[in-house]
């Protein structure tokens, strides 16, 4: 099968054999994935991006000089079952599923080596127990947003959100933009985010902000206290950081009020600096924020199946898996786009 | 009245003349304050202490071209009662108050100019509302280290501590060791603390630390696991950082188990870096505290009033106002000293 397959930092489209599901585990066709920026963060730093899983999880989890196949958000569609399968989702049906296998180990799939890739893959394998049925309703590329979704959930209950909290979302690529829809299904306002990229911008605003700001044209900071007021009655703020670049926390530090929580969505694989007296000063709260859990997950995935998440405009370009490593070398983050989807086929 | 006079980062013992209680306040003589390290801070760092202080609270805060006099850790006794008091306390009583003023603008004494200087003068006003009388069986040493057990209430409270937590305090000086006290009066533990220093190794033994680390011959994020177990009952932990030197939060960062509440009590001066790849992996959470609420310093009082925090230990060494200028040139971080005081007269 064709498989996106990276290697030492380089990426290229290349033949493997097909995974081979075991006890428990399914056969996929990947029928779409998204591109994530952890993926390009994984190609582009991927001596630090091991280093802090191995920080965080004290194993190996990911050697850059062994070939690995990326890819965990996807939607495939069930073609053969492994040994001491049920059978609950019937061969044909489209699924959903948190990446990760139950084998020993649970590996992330992509991570531990060619015979359990991920969606960058024309086939994957994935454990029967952790699948969730696609109901016909739901297109393909809704479904393939479930991933970003839970990772959207999993930052704004982070944020331990209050009704008198003005959310700002810095940074309107696919975590911030996902963010604003959830914060507008969970009727959170008025959502202030903040983006270079005039195309992003209006996403937002198609999305859920109630306002957009340039950051070249005005502080996001100074629109958001003009939208919580000022004086004893003032709202306060859970500031979401979306964009995962060096400096970035510390502008949020310099320009939010007192005992604002901020919650770091963005993966930001450098080292970064900041100012801890005026963190201390403001007892401001770092809330960093990895994932999510089965369970956000599967609640994610149900209120996009419900129809809570209107995010059909997240979706900005579909490329084919040939054009993967193009979309890598240029990512997204320099354009207008937002989540670039990777259609079945070359 | 002789006092410690700070302008323009260097201090000196002076005359000036004895302050007027407004409306609503009291003179008091002083009878012992403590010295802080974020006066030491305050004295080297004034300028980035200043615009820490801007950024937090919108006002000029602090300016260190005029002249202050520090000092927040203060017993008083009651010498005169200026208009509109209600003579709560008497004339010849001792008390103890959060250090503010609830003048127009609130100034912390010292940082309003001399006329409310802090306490490293012979006299100060006080507000009769604030006061908080000490009973006759407390000492004045004992009733002088309020300011510093609230500020360690209030950075065990930011931590959430649970049940299980098992408690890591970094650095052992006056805020380490009364955060020590604190968890100990708490139940928590076991509690693991560290430092450099033998001596304050040995008063966090007395203060209640299960397990003490000379962090040169071990690390105390081992012993810290070792204390929590491991595997899925491994106990989870919340660090204290009560050091304020760049690369102490990274040390925690890296040390430290996923989902570890990191409370940030100590006070660095200058920009600090760390990476956040490896915080947002682990989920960690950077809580960063200042000082308490008046409820907390009362209830911080309460306790040492009841004998529920045996803390005498943690006066070290006593000096008068003249030494008070060479204590600021060799701090006591680079001694086995924990609290100081200063007693009246020189």
């Amino acid at each position: 099968m064709r498989a996106v397959v990276l290697r030492n930092g380089r990426l290229g489209v290349t033949d493997l054999p097909d995974p081979v599901p075991g006890a428990g585990e399914v056969l996929v066709e990947v029928l779409a994935r998204g591109i994530c920026g952890s993926d390009l963060h994984c190609a582009r730093h991927g001596a630090a991006f091991g280093e802090a899983v191995r920080t965080a999880y004290g194993v190996g989890g990911f050697d850059p000089e062994q070939p690995v196949v990326l890819g965990h958000e996807f939607v495939g569609r069930v073609i053969a079952r492994g040994p001491a399968t049920t059978g609950r989702v019937p061969l044909g049906g489209r699924v959903v599923s948190v990446p990760a296998l139950t084998r020993p180990g649970r590996p992330f799939p992509g991570f531990a080596g060619s015979e359990t890739p991920g969606g960058y893959a024309e086939r994957m394998v994935l454990t029967e127990a952790l699948l969730i049925e696609v109901p016909d309703h739901l297109p393909t590329e809704l479904a393939a947003l479930t991933e970003p979704l839970a990772v959207a959930c999993h930052a704004v209950a982070r944020g331990g959100l209050g009704p008198r909290d003005v959310p700002l979302v810095v940074g309107c690529g696919p975590i911030g933009l996902a963010v604003v829809a959830v914060l507008r299904m969970r009727g959170a306002g008025p959502i202030v985010a903040a983006d270079f990229s005039p195309g992003r911008r209006r996403l937002a605003e198609a999305l859920g902000a109630d306002t957009v700001v340039d950051p070249v044209r005005e502080s996001p900071y100074r629109v958001r206290a003009e939208a919580a007021g000022a004086g004893r009655s003032a709202r306060p703020t859970v500031a979401f950081e979306c964009v995962g670049v060096p400096g970035v926390v510390q502008q949020i530090i310099a320009g939010s009020p007192a005992r604002t929580r901020i919650v770091v969505a963005g993966l930001c694989m450098t080292s970064d600096s900041y100012e801890p007296a005026q963190a201390v000063f403001k007892e401001l709260e770092l809330r960093f924020a990895m994932m999510y859990s089965p369970e956000e997950f599967a609640r994610a995935f149900a209120r996009l199946a419900a129809g809570d998440l209107a995010v059909a405009p997240l979706v900005t370009r579909t490329v084919g898996l040939d054009e993967v490593p193009g979309v890598f070398a240029a990512p997204p983050a320099s354009s207008d786009d937002a989540e670039v989807l990777v259609a079945p086929g070359p």
